[in-house]
């Protein structure tokens, strides 16, 4: 099977709301009046962003659900994307699975597939991704203010436990195992929460490199600092890595640093106006999506986190940095 | 360095016309009322579309060059563009020559770095680009009528001299290989031009794979055929490869391959009615580039290719497809 019969068979659909799709040099899109366009690009490589034998459809959905969750986080509406990849050989097995679990996570979301590239070379996958928000009312990382609530939406932590996990570093049970895995494999992108949230929350990023090291990033483009209330609690830890620590499978500090500094969430860290909680709570039941607030802005720079004995930990953790 | 010193030490300058650039979840484009956004994304994989030790001032050109290309070919302007980026290891020299062939390039032509995203992995290189066209405007691939002349900018081959003879397949002088060299690493994209052939040619595209590959995509999406004449004159070889012909460096065979089915031209192929000869002129030296009247559009399928004493040699050419 060549190029050009690869793309069509597993890459082009016809489009409704793109102007011009997969087929021409360039695709055509033409935003609603009043709307700006947002647009992210991420790129994953075997080896480095997943496994080599990792399902083709789980893959195929996290390559979009990542970009999807860089529009959540602004608040945008999924439009559509490009997609380019290289590819070691012509695997037609993998790339039904593929284009299977990335096409159900697209139609799910009314993003349509606009155009890219295909090329041989090492497994690496591309994608960028359009959205639309109306003019103004993007959610930034920059708009935070002291005072603000801090929030995370969801729970943190599996996606690390099964990193760990399949890396060997800590053993799990089967169930626990599979049930960690899908948070790893299949994150669902908060697509209607971030849009929700226009109007309601002052700043907002999504969790890929670890809540701490994402939060930084907000609260340094806001010009501000801020604080994270580790209570006993902690309701925002997933469920797996909660029983890992309770079965005396892993440490407090590993759960810590699964919960804190564990990455590939893709849940969003938010803030808000404590005049905003009643608003903030109804929008995350309107969603269906569990949202805790777990701290405040300050005024002194830096991201300090507090245990429930008072005590500052921000030290022990560190976020992902691809060339550190 | 870090991921994030990285992206804003040699990734990072100030925009204008983009609403919000590199930083934050997304970037936000803000398209002109009236104006549809064109879109194109290549991925560049090191051993496939670069050897290891290309100038990472000309890599960083090619990058950019072969994404405006399209929106050339679709008569857009540049707007803006995203950079996906995967690294072996961050080497400063590299990253200082890399980033500054492709800022000299964007600057050029107004076209904004805006977002991306930056990873270790093999050498890969993925950008996503921007333009803007008139509502309804765009040149596509489908609007060839029969009778239409072909046209291509230009000239050709001399990208393909360059690879043969980096490849060892022919044996260059030093000036001849420099001369070509140029062509195949720092490609020109037509944006001037494309943007002056809306509501002239009736239909364009760029040409990356080879004339006559591309140009069967355009006579394929518009329904026709057509006929490429290869007299004595071919005033669209490329001067290297014509040089290498006359001096016997390689037949005569090989320069057609080269002319037609060579790739990484970057030149643009079109159609237009005859009655646009005057305006297609007039366009051509008004962008200050040549314009060859290469053949016709047909009614019954297929790209022919006659030479001067009339026989059909179509069957000679190939294209490139990157899993045939």
């Amino acid at each position: 099977m060549g190029e050009f019969d690869l793309i069509k068979r597993y890459f082009t659909r016809p489009t409704s709301r793109a102007a011009l799709g997969v087929g021409d040099d360039c695709a055509l899109l033409q935003p609603a009046p009043g709307m700006q366009l947002a647009i992210s690009s991420d790129m994953l490589v075997e080896g480095r962003h997943f496994f080599a034998d990792v399902d083709p459809q789980a893959l195929g959905h996290k390559a979009l659900a990542v970009n999807l969750s860089d529009l959540a986080a602004c608040g945008a509406r999924p439009l559509a994307f490009t997609l380019a990849l290289a590819l070691p050989q012509v695997d037609e097995s993998w790339l039904q699975g593929f284009s299977s679990g990335l096409w159900t996570l697209a139609e799910a979301h009314g993003c349509e597939l606009v155009g890219g590239d295909t090329t041989q070379g090492p497994l690496t996958i591309c994608i960028t991704v359009f959205g639309e928000v109306p003019r103004g009312q993007a959610l930034l990382r920059s708009g935070a203010q002291v005072d603000d609530d801090i929030y995370v939406s969801g729970t943190l932590g599996d996606a690390r436990l099964a990193l760990d996990a399949l890396r060997g570093k800590v053993a799990l049970p089967p169930d626990l195992f599979e049930r960690s895995r899908i948070r790893l494999e299949r994150p669902e992108p908060r697509v209607a929460l971030g849009q929700a949230l226009r109007g309601i929350a002052s700043a907002a990023i999504d969790i890929s490199d670890g809540l701490g090291g994402d939060l930084q990033h907000v609260l340094h483009a806001s010009g501000a600092g801020g604080r994270i209330d580790i209570d006993d609690a902690m309701q925002f830890i997933a469920d797996g890595a909660r029983i890992a620590w309770a079965s005396g499978l892993f440490s407090y500090e590993n759960l810590l640093q699964c919960v804190l500094a564990g990455g590939d969430d893709y849940e969003l860290a938010f803030t808000a106006p404590a005049s905003a909680r009643a608003a903030v709570a109804s929008v995350a039941e309107g969603c269906q999506t569990p949202v805790h607030r777990i701290g405040k802005v300050e005024q002194s720079r830096g991201l300090r986190i507090v245990d429930a004995q008072g005590q500052e930990i921000t030290h022990r953790f560190s976020s992902f940095d691809h060339f550190a």
